[in-house]
């Protein structure tokens, strides 16, 4: 496994590779990243993940400088994975100078997420931009836990006629259902266990919805106010169709996504409800 | 020669050339284009012309409807040029739904044209950049003539990591100094004649300035007052650096550009000053 930090070496490296898989991160890796990697190595012949805490999607008073950073740890697991290089650039690398191309986002980038983290989308969006110009995957693997990212990437790819197709890889789980992700790090001990109450809170409301609940609003709100009552602080719990437009009762693919604060901790999740 | 209107037909004719310049245009060709077609073709194996009237690009109040569309003949002088591949497509396959990843541009596309032409930049930079992700050449050709757009689009290059070399033309004058352009058909045969007074204006612009002139206030005064006089409506003549920020007496590689309506038709020009 390969260890790159700069654009011209990750270049010549993957000159004559004709088949390239992608799944970019911010590292402190966890068996989440790990599923993907092993989606991307399905899909291609060589796989690269990139590591890189990307500044431009929090906004000023979020945890970039607490995000965690595990970067031998990560290149482990990845050795151990069968990646094929790392990518892992500076700031000076990506962000020579302020970036001043950023994309301008459709409507889908401003509701759910977007609405509590303002900045977060076209930060995201234009890092993956320059990434896959960057390595010029054939593939990239973007996780379901990041549901309205997966989408929006999705949607980019299309609109900008990216060459690169997206595969999206199943949201990884503890035991008790608590969604993987590096921000669980931050969770003390006590809330680690509370944490899946939103899991559970999602898994709820879609049997609801199966055995043929229609109520949406009250789903929504009972939901909300469990959580409430157990010292959440909720920015969401929807029902929405899995393009993420509002769901009608009778609506088909329908997917529950919440995002709540535990503390100062902030976890999102949510579940499918296809036909 | 081939004429190719679809994306996917293009990306596998194109598949196993490993060597392809790019010349985007809007057809109407003239002198001016097939001069950035020969530079085109000097730094690759195949060569790649895009003509597509890019509706982004165009203002509500803009010439849009009454571009100048002569397809026939440009595929005539296109072959004639010996390139391989012209790229037509419809505004369907470019635009099947409302293009809403746009990009958000630096401060170099809010002045001198970017006043005037408030959704320019952005419309051009969205189409190239599609188009650029389309063709995936090695290197792409943009003339002089639209200063400001080449300065952008090499940025966008270096801000958005694209492995793409991007290669300037010079501008191509009648005998008489005006720059050609296809907005050039529509003045009247007397327009045609006073039209280059704007090169005219420029030039003696840039002699003065080489002279040792350092009043560049006065000379932009004097250009525009001799414009008017002429009947011109002038948006700006002014004398830049070449980055197109603004010019101090002793600043070396200077610009001098302008842009000017003689009756309904808006015309620009540049001429650099470089030591």
């Amino acid at each position: 496994m390969k260890i790159i930090t700069d654009i011209i070496s990750l270049r010549t490296y993957l000159k004559d590779k004709q088949s390239v898989s992608f799944v970019p991160t911010m590292g402190n890796l966890h068996e989440g990243h790990l599923s993907l990697v092993r989606t991307a190595k399905q899909h291609a012949d060589y796989n690269v993940v990139s590591i890189f805490v990307n500044r431009l999607q929090f906004s000023p008073n979020e945890d970039f400088n607490q995000y965690p950073r595990t970067f031998e740890r990560d290149c482990s697991l990845l050795k151990e994975a069968g990646v094929n290089v790392i990518f892992a650039p500076s700031e000076k690398i990506l962000y020579p100078v302020q970036q001043e191309f950023l994309l301008s986002l459709p409507p889908l980038a401003r509701t759910l997420e977007g609405r509590f983290r303002p900045d977060f989308f076209q930060g995201v969006a234009t890092i993956v931009l320059k990434l896959f110009n960057i390595v010029q995957p054939k593939t990239a693997v973007f996780g379901k836990k990041d549901y309205q990212q997966l989408l929006l990437v999705r949607e980019m790819v299309q609109q900008l006629n990216l060459p690169i197709e997206i595969i999206s890889g199943e949201t990884a789980r503890s035991s008790n259902g608590l969604a993987l992700s590096s921000r669980n790090n931050y969770l003390r001990e006590e809330q680690r266990l509370e944490a899946c109450r939103l899991y559970q809170s999602l898994l709820l409301i879609k049997q609801e919805v199966i055995s043929g609940n229609t109520d949406f609003k009250m789903l929504e709100i009972n939901a909300i106010k469990n959580l409430i009552q157990h010292g959440w602080k909720v920015d969401y719990i929807t029902i929405q169709r899995s393009t993420l437009t509002p769901a009608k009762p009778n609506d088909k693919d329908l997917v529950v996504l919440g995002a709540a604060w535990l503390g100062k901790t902030r976890l999102i999740d949510n579940l499918e409800i296809l036909d």
